[in-house]
């Protein structure tokens, strides 16, 4: 059996014992830290240790990671006198935004941690099973000489070195999420008014988002070009669906809000002047505030 | 090889005679008709029949599709004084609402005809391939005694005996498909911010979209049974989030309509008390006008 790298979990809320809890069960010598010692007592009956202070707990591993309630509580268990950031490594789960995550980079750095940021697209109980995608920025290397060891948690993945990227992409994917429920959910709203039940919709709701989904490598390839020929549609043909689509919601007496933005967005697309070009050309919208 | 039935194909606008050509080098005998005649010139190059009026277009098959600009302009075509709709098969694959679509069968059947209602989810190109994805709604033994007919068209699918099940699904289908695109096209202005490429982030949006897809089955059964359960995660934990992705939409100067219709949503239904609820609970604020 290999000997594998000890790791330092700090914070234990429901994600840091399930993040801890991971790297036990992989083998790796876990030391924790919580402000109230009483959630680290299921860990330690699972074989971690339980380190005497913050500053114990940094020491103890080549890698602490850190997932507390947010970058201020981060900033006031690590900015604490007793503290020396100096030579370690520092791995924030924490949820944020990017600007904070750049913000947290500055302050590790400059107190001569090494830095990088991280956003957890699971739920504690998916920790440690494929399905918990965890985003990671910052220095390459760093990434890489870790791992081996963060593996213990799900799916790693890196994305660059801007230390925002992970919370980027974080909230990129969410209001993905988002989109697709209230689209389906908008479905199973105008169908319900014709009897259709959820379950008979959804099969239908899936396939349509997964070939959409399809489409988007393809579609990137214009926004990056900046070029958008209608070769399936033009935006202004799109539009007079869209006004049909709101009615439609209208009349059954369902929410019309999401096409009515959808619809919005187009018509001011259309009205800068695109309205003979493909769909993507809204990139121009989005990127607005 | 086999004697194809007859098809007649009324309507001769770019997918109209996409239609007619996709029947045609199926091996169909395919009569067509348009109010300007010129337009079924390279279709009756191809071998189609031209017909002298809709009289005898609705006579010289025993199916009849009608594709024209919209269900007033078919009425007004089928309802002449000289047109015996007595005995005919007709196939609207007019675009159209679903109370168009039930009005239209109850029109035609009054008239001795038997009706289906179709929505076609495909561009003119794509017509004659898998890829075209063609509704159809209305009485299924019609349905099932013109599906070897239909077939050359695309992928073709039964949805239900009511009328205005076809454009139903098509609109939330739409629906969809524009909901991914938009939140693809605001996760790729969240990424530009930082200097990402389009064609970098579109696999991550990708993956997003088509592992929530995979959600929507489950999820609606919780809609099915009106029980929602925070087996993943409650609503009140959701709303705080979107607040943060509004507020890093705002910071990064991209449009924060989007992430905003999302907790407006979700909002509302903590009002109404479901905060500890799971996200599929917002069925009930999508089903109000």
């Amino acid at each position: 059996m290999d000997n594998k790298a000890p790791v330092t979990v700090i914070g234990l809320g429901l994600m840091g014992q399930a993040l801890a809890g991971a790297f036990l069960k992989a083998g790796h010598p876990t030391i924790v830290w919580n402000r109230t010692a009483a959630k680290a007592d299921q860990l330690v009956a699972e074989g971690a240790r339980l380190a005497s202070a913050v500053g114990d707990a940094l020491q103890a591993s080549s890698l602490t990671i850190v997932c507390v309630t947010d970058y201020q509580a981060m900033r006031e268990l690590l900015g604490a006198s007793d503290i020396d950031l100096n030579g370690t490594m520092l791995l924030n789960l924490t949820s944020g935004n990017s600007a904070q995550a750049r913000e947290a980079a500055r302050w590790t750095e400059q107190r001569g941690a090494r830095y990088l940021d991280g956003a957890i697209m699971a739920i504690p109980p998916a920790i440690g099973t494929a399905e918990a995608v965890i985003l990671h920025s910052g220095p390459q290397s760093d990434f890489e000489a870790h791992k081996s060891t963060l593996d213990a948690l799900g799916t790693v993945t890196y994305l660059g070195a801007d230390h925002g990227l992970a919370s980027l992409y974080d909230g990129a994917g969410l209001t993905m999420m988002w989109s697709v429920l209230n689209a389906w959910l908008h479905g199973t709203a105008m169908l319900r008014t014709a009897g259709v039940d959820a379950v008979t919709y959804a099969p239908f709701a899936r396939q349509i988002a997964a070939g959409v989904a399809e489409w988007l490598p393809g579609y990137a390839e214009q926004i990056d070009s900046g070029s958008f020929p209608a070769e399936v549609s033009a935006l202004e043909g799109d539009a007079r669906t869209m006004a049909h689509l709101i009615e439609e919601s209208e009349a059954l007496g369902v929410n019309a809000e999401l096409p009515k933005l959808i619809k919005a967005m187009a018509d001011r697309s259309i009205a800068a002047g695109h309205g003979a070009e493909q769909y993507p050309v809204l990139i121009e919208e989005f990127g607005k505030p």
